[in-house]
């Protein structure tokens, strides 16, 4: 596979999960074949460099998959974000949750295509699918929460126009 | 506010987006007294150390709130490993998706505690409820999620132990 096809299928599959852009896979496949992690294949069309899993590549993955616990640090910018909406005007609210209502329904599209692309057949596969409905169902309900959110926003400047009396 | 209301506030509020131990929150606070964003001040009982925002401090939040699209940039480890479910034994694969249960789930008992603390009487306290209720959504859908891939890894094992024929 090509740094390019590695990175297009990343962006496609494991990309709701990790980003990475292209200038990063490239300076990790020279560090990941230095350390015999993948090598060197046949060149590929138009002498692109191709690169291929090695037996010690694939006992790294394992061990850090059967290493510890994840890292569960959350870094979520937009999210945070939201509880600073009482420091931004009503507009600039207003247009925070739009863009995240924006980012996640685009979002979903973009999962939802990937599901209906076809039935998962290999073993990686399936287990593409299960990690594929994470991604639906939590971004479903970034979706839910910003239609609510704006509700409630709008609730709220309404409120503040007409104070009860 | 001292570091440690500080860092017990952080946790129960911006917590669910944002990590950030005790020991990152003392010499942050030290750097923004430097940068004339917090100020020190009264010492709080015991003589510990107190601080509150400035003026410049509640400026720079609200440039930077008002400052470009957040960074949408992701780091979800735990996530990624459901992409390499394949990889692991049966036995592995299912303890990892009761891990993410697990998580999700006390991490939801936390959200609906705080969510049913108090009805938000303030500004800040609203905004605090809409970012609440993102956290509420996802980590939901975190829950029906996991309980789904259990379900489904199961139906894999059975398959597998008895196939079709």
């Amino acid at each position: 596979m090509s740094g390019y096809e590695l990175s297009s299928r990343f962006e496609a599959s494991v990309g709701s999960t990790w980003s990475a852009g292209h200038s990063q896979i490239y300076p990790e496949l020279v560090r990941l074949a230095a350390d015999g992690l993948v090598e060197a294949g046949e060149p590929g069309p138009r002498g692109r460099k191709t690169y291929a899993v090695t037996a010690a590549g694939r006992d790294a993955v394992q061990a850090w998959l059967a290493d510890t616990e994840p890292d569960r640090t959350v870094r979520d910018e937009a999210a945070l974000r939201t509880f600073f909406l009482w420091l931004m005007t009503p507009e600039a609210a207003r247009d925070h949750v739009q863009d995240e209502l924006d980012a996640a329904e685009q979002s979903l599209d973009g999962l939802r295509l990937l599901a209906a692309r076809r039935r998962p057949a290999t073993p990686a596969e399936r287990s593409q699918r299960i990690a594929l409905e994470a991604g639906l169902r939590t971004t479903q309900a970034r979706v839910g929460w910003a239609r609510w959110a704006l509700e409630r926003l709008d609730d709220q400047a309404g409120r503040d126009d007409h104070p009860p009396g």
